[in-house]
């Protein structure tokens, strides 16, 4: 894989889990860290995320092959700028975060001396912080990574490769492509769940108590997505501002359009509609990227 | 609990529910029951949803003390017409409906010589038809029963420990606070989910493969709900388009305000929406309307 010394710098959900599929997978590698939280750091000691957590990001790249940048999106030029005067020029550095664009601008501007291939493991999950990363939140999920033009191809397929040992698939792709794709599969979903969460709890005929009662009803699913980090997720929709402004609007315009429907009653728009969207589900549970138990299981039920 | 002969007219996902929860939890009641489809009847019978699978809903309701009907709120009068020539004057009507008024109006018209006292247990899954129904299905889910004004307090007493011996909790409410708090509960994250998973299919940019490969980013979470039945939600739009045109049109207002907050880049105003929509995911998970492992336990982690 190539990489004997591997630094993270932040270690929430992703750099922590980065770590500890590190420690599950690549016993031969050792892996420093540092999270700019002093109550993470001592955490992420105690659950031994990284080999190493040290004081500062400088400390924990001064030997790195290679150094994964797991920190919002918006302090990525910050944490780079921090870690420049110890890191090593012949060092590999990429990252985790959810834009790709004006990650790979940022950093590269921070570290003009080095190799940058950003990248983005699409994986996650509502929780955040040192107790949130767990070894096997990469398997079976893809990793996209998004090589500047003329990057090294034997870079770029040592970093495939440590993803690849992780667990993830691999995909390369165009940043800019990145970034609508994304747009569309995570940001917008998360933009519009923190928005109606946002609705039901600001009411004044429907009780908060009544919300959350009856949230089965199909509320419940809206609202892990809405828990997700509020720091990650601002970062996100300021540094993908284009794309995610775009799709919102074509779904304002679809969102219009069925509301028209109702208003009107043409039940057979709404009908015709309905049907086309299930086969979409149905295509993401065989490609492996759902839970194909109904409810996702969440009923105990012998059904 | 007072009911020794239930019928149930529609046998999906609600029905065959009933059916199978009757048989496990009220061991003395007989259970007759039809569906208007052929297939779904034999299947019914098959399964053992109802201890009887009858040839037409007159036939099923003969001797019953209870009716339950279990078909799309568009179809109740119809539905309800069709037992009315052999519906005992003395049994009591209920159904599963997802909204109130215009179901409560509906069968109250075609049966003036029965008390209807409409119900809607808040549950379900995405899936239909005959295959979908678990007798499990009720547990800690909760029951809201709408009695129309001057119902008779035993008949209500009645079908509420019903609704008890199948696992659910009870709620009495107005029909009208009903169909606003399922409003945003359940129609408008259907119509939101249904919508987004259309807009996604709709891309020219990104093919629908790549939706697909990356929807754990946050996109899959909104595809659960767009697979459910779509005759069902065709129904539950029109039947409470009021309701679901003032939730929408507030949500639209939300949306757009955070729309702005991207565009001009107020990174406070997102932060702080973000912030507070954690706190009612929290209370979800308390009061025991889902699951707390985080992504629905859909990964399979130590962490």
């Amino acid at each position: 894989m190539g990489f004997e010394r591997i630094a993270i710098i932040g270690l929430g959900l992703l750099g922590g889990s980065i770590g500890l599929a590190v420690r599950d997978h690549l016993p031969g590698v050792t892996t420093t860290g540092y999270d700019a939280d002093p109550a993470t750091r001592t955490r992420a000691a105690e659950r031994g995320l990284v080999g190493t957590v040290c004081d500062s990001a400088a400390e924990a790249v001064r030997n790195a092959q290679l150094v994964i940048m797991c920190v919002p999106v918006g302090a990525m030029g910050a944490a780079a700028e921090a870690i420049a005067p110890t890191l090593p020029t012949d060092a590999l550095v990429s990252d985790v975060g959810s834009s790709k664009q004006t990650v790979a601008r940022a950093l590269s501007a921070a570290l003009p001396h080095n190799v940058v291939i950003p990248a983005h493991p699409v994986a996650g999950t509502e929780r955040s912080g040192a107790d949130a990363g767990f070894a096997t939140l990469f398997q079976q999920r893809w990793c996209i990574i998004t090589p500047p033009e003329g990057a090294d191809p034997a870079k770029v397929a040592a970093l495939s490769a440590f993803w690849e040992a992780l667990g993830a698939k691999i995909e390369i792709m165009d940043p800019q492509h990145h970034d609508l794709v994304l747009a569309i599969t995570s940001h917008l979903p998360h933009l519009i769940a923190y928005t109606i969460v946002g609705t039901a709890d600001d009411l004044e005929g429907v009780t908060q108590g009544e919300v959350i009662k009856y949230s089965a009803g199909g509320f419940r699913d809206f609202t892990r997505i809405a828990a997700s980090d509020p720091t990650m997720w601002r970062d996100v929709f300021l540094s993908n501002k284009d794309a995610v402004l775009d799709m919102l609007q074509r779904f304002t315009e679809d969102l219009t359009a069925l509301q028209r429907a109702i208003r009107v009653g043409d039940g057979d728009q709404l009908f015709d509609h309905f049907t086309r969207t299930r086969a979409i589900r149905r295509s993401i549970i065989e490609e492996g990227q759902d839970d194909a138990r109904p409810d996702f299981g969440r009923s105990d039920h012998g059904g």
